[in-house]
């Protein structure tokens, strides 16, 4: 258990990135009402876990209704913190809502419980199969995503769905725009009938350490930093009872062009490629940082103009993350890159520049810097000379969130095996598109080899994100009356299952 | 990578239970040729992978007919180095074989490979999700099962299933059976048509470490006791390259009978207690190993008379697990019990004893020795005065792999809120059925929460054993001919898939 700290921060204060003045400041949750709150928290899990996942879907939608009917409000207030932009934040808060709807959906859906009869045979027991929920999940809110990875994005969403009662940890550069979201939930989720305790939220950076070690706290999602994550991650492993934490970090998200793609259309690829590494100042975990070109099409130079044109001004999040551009630039010019083209960033706040650096292939080696995201508007472009050297190169790659292969039409001889290469590599994929959209859909994957994430089956988007927060419980031999409702011989609440080996479909057809 | 470490062990020795003179010696295998065989599975890794799962099942067949074709041989080796029986061992072989055609069948079925397609829309790209192979993965042998858990048991033949090569860890107290099973895999593997690569066998404690520590390995599988399987977990958290272990570790087991069960059927509750804890000599991961009992049916000397009835003469795997016996005995003494009945080993060799002992409920503490494993056949009777003195107890056990409910009829009024209380802590429920027994089935569970296994979301035994040696991939927009076999529109497997949301059988109908 974790102990007031000495020194502990009084309050959290948030800043305005267009000239740094200060928004807000919240104070920190002390200790004490981090425990009550896990403990409220673990009391409520059993009713937030029993309910049929349609009523859940509810919930859901009541807080995702409570968001749109607040949304100027919201879109201000994270403009004022986070310096995005109106224009972006506004389409961020529909997709809030949206995602909050649609985890919902995939709840009701119900094959995120896994139902599965094997019915008693002469050798073997009635067995019957149905995933539960964890219990109480710590979510750690992301800077970059105010609305879509933060209080109420995409990890409390899937978290409430599966039917874990969640407590944020909110991010401090969005704090007062995180309470305000949390009011929203909390009166919205009451309103819809959930139980106390189904959502809280705590601020400071004590009070997130104090979650990951409560003792009933049952699982961490986190998407930020690679340091970040990391130290989550250790602290968990530290505990009594290790529980898993789910942590989506930032990473270089190669691309690669092929030879016919360079060829036939060099200018239009890097127009793409800035448009992309551009969006948000950069501060996407899957910015593409990194882009491999064939030799011969001065492609780091075509890629600097392009930028050049596009003019961004970036400001970033935080003062933090505008000073870690200009170290991240430094540290990537010190392991051998040069710096091609540079725009300055807003003047005045937390501006930063926007930069195309380039280095020689044969300075990407295990170990190298140039390997490492650097979050910001900065992308490294390197130069291969034929495909065995492409090849060397993708083999020393860390585990990325996504990759992109630019090709040429269906008949470019690279593609294919490019697509399996980057397989090996990254979650997803993405063949002349940009990895910076990320749909919240059924076949989503938004996670990615170690260290991209830290658990690579699991990700933060898409229908798959609940599965995150439940674990499979086999009941053998048990009467049809004792085992949860979900795997009742009748099926009451019209789940898919698999029976004997065969799926059903929710009206129990084959 | 490792190097060599001066004194290392050269050779592997293993003994006969009975009489513990020496059976055979197997020489360890260096560092540089576990390096070779790993660096084999890494190549034959893209091949193993590639063919339709289909074609692993022939392979599969293949490894289980060359078991059975050797049974005799197999038993009566294995029965020299574990001391378990010829009757018991050659139900393992049947067993072994069996598995190895289910995970066959559980790949040829293609539900693993989770194919999910989200046709483009408006406003979103086209997903395709197909889970890919993690690569090869080590398992390592357990000492108590040398078919069913050990070189061809449920890891292997999952691991192989779901299109990985596996380089196994031989236990080191069935040495000569390991070499046998691994000489008789890979023929059959390759008369099947498997790559070379697809199998391998390495031998001696140090040459386990190195497979840990293996660049080129993905993926660990453990099963036996918590100290070895939690040093493997932390010797992949320490990799450059994090990897997960899926540890199987032997927990407490608890049983619960209620006052309905205990007023009526005592003395044969007492019966089939001591089976299940008796066979194998009390060497199960499922060994129910606390029986909580309501106070007033002297239930500790019901179950010692019922062990003394019995008269096992417990002989024990190896010279160390039988001198564990007495050690923990004297742990669990010291502990705060005491030894109500005893029966004495088998005479010679690795001979230890059966025993019940009980403690009061109070000395259940978080942290006590009486809440860990004993492995063998020693429980321990613990008596409930009220619900409310069982509940406490419930709420300190540790993570088990299974919880067993003994009730009266159907109208115990205390059979369902046991139920729903143990699924808290273990991974399966039985009801009226002893946990010894594991059936392989769509609907088996064999993880339990922390720290049963290093993730309870995972199981080594049924269908869903797969799912730990692979990882999603999603193609965006990818052309039709670019993405894997698996996930093609024309769906050449035949796989069950989700198109839009919708689940469709293999014949795509929905």
């Amino acid at each position: 258990m974790s102990q007031p700290v000495a020194g502990r921060a009084l309050t959290t204060t948030s800043f305005r990135p267009y000239d740094g003045r200060p928004v807000g400041s919240v104070a920190d949750t002390p200790a004490d009402v981090v425990r009550a709150m896990v403990e409220q928290a673990v009391d409520a899990a059993p009713s937030v876990a029993g309910v049929a996942p349609a009523r859940r879907s509810d919930w859901l939608r009541a807080v995702a209704d409570g968001v749109e009917a607040h949304a100027e409000e919201l879109i201000a207030l994270a403009d004022e913190e986070t310096g995005l932009g109106v224009a972006r934040l506004t389409s961020e808060v529909a997709r809030c809502a949206d995602q909050l709807r649609f985890y919902g959906e995939v709840a009701a859906e119900g094959s995120y419980l896994g139902v599965t009869v094997d019915e008693a045979t002469a050798t073997s027991p009635r067995l019957v199969r149905v995933n539960q929920p964890l219990g109480p999940v710590a979510v750690f809110g992301a800077s970059n995503f105010p609305f879509a990875f933060s209080v109420l994005g995409n990890d409390t969403a899937s978290a409430l769905a599966a039917g874990c009662p969640v407590v944020v940890k909110a991010h401090p550069a969005h704090v007062t725009l995180s309470v305000r979201l949390a009011r929203i939930a909390e009166r919205a989720l009451h309103e819809a009938g959930a139980p106390e305790g189904t959502f809280a939220l705590v601020t400071g950076r004590e009070a997130g350490v104090d979650l990951v070690r409560a003792e009933g706290v049952a699982a961490v999602a986190f998407t930020g930093s690679q340091a970040g994550g990391l130290a989550l991650w250790r602290l968990a492993n530290e505990r009594e009872r290790v529980i898993p934490v789910y942590a989506e970090m930032g990473t270089v998200n190669p691309v690669v062009v092929t030879r016919a793609a360079a060829a036939s259309r060099m200018e239009d690829v890097a127009r793409g490629f800035v448009g992309s590494f551009t969006l948000g100042a950069g501060q996407f975990c899957t910015k593409p940082g990194l882009l491999l070109v064939p030799a011969g099409h001065d492609a780091a130079r075509v890629v600097g103009d392009a930028l050049a044109q596009a003019a961004p001004r970036p400001v970033m999040l935080t003062e933090e993350i505008a000073a870690s551009v200009e170290r991240g630039l430094g540290d990537l010019v010190a392991a051998g890159a040069v710096v091609v083209r540079d725009v300055p960033g807003a003047d005045g706040g937390w501006g930063a520049r926007a930069a195309v650096l380039s280095a020689p292939i044969t300075a990407l080696r295990t170990g190298s810097r140039l390997l490492e995201e650097c979050f910001g508007a900065v992308v490294l472009v390197v130069e291969y000379a034929d495909e065995r050297e492409l090849r060397a190169a993708l083999g020393v790659l860390q585990g990325s969130l996504a990759g992109t292969v630019v090709t040429g039409d269906d008949t470019d001889p690279d593609a294919s095996w490019l697509v399996e290469a980057l397989t090996r590599t990254v979650g997803r994929v993405t063949v002349n598109d940009w990895p910076t959209g990320v749909a919240y859909t059924w076949a989503q994957h938004h996670g990615g080899p170690w260290p991209a994430t830290s658990n690579a089956v699991a990700t933060s988007v898409g229908a798959a994100a609940l599965d995150r927060f439940v674990r499979p419980v086999t009941y053998q031999s048990a009467p049809d009356a004792w085992v949860p409702l979900a795997a009742r011989a009748d099926n009451p609440w019209g789940l898919p299952r698999r029976v004997d080996g065969r799926r059903e479909d929710r009206r129990g057809e084959r």
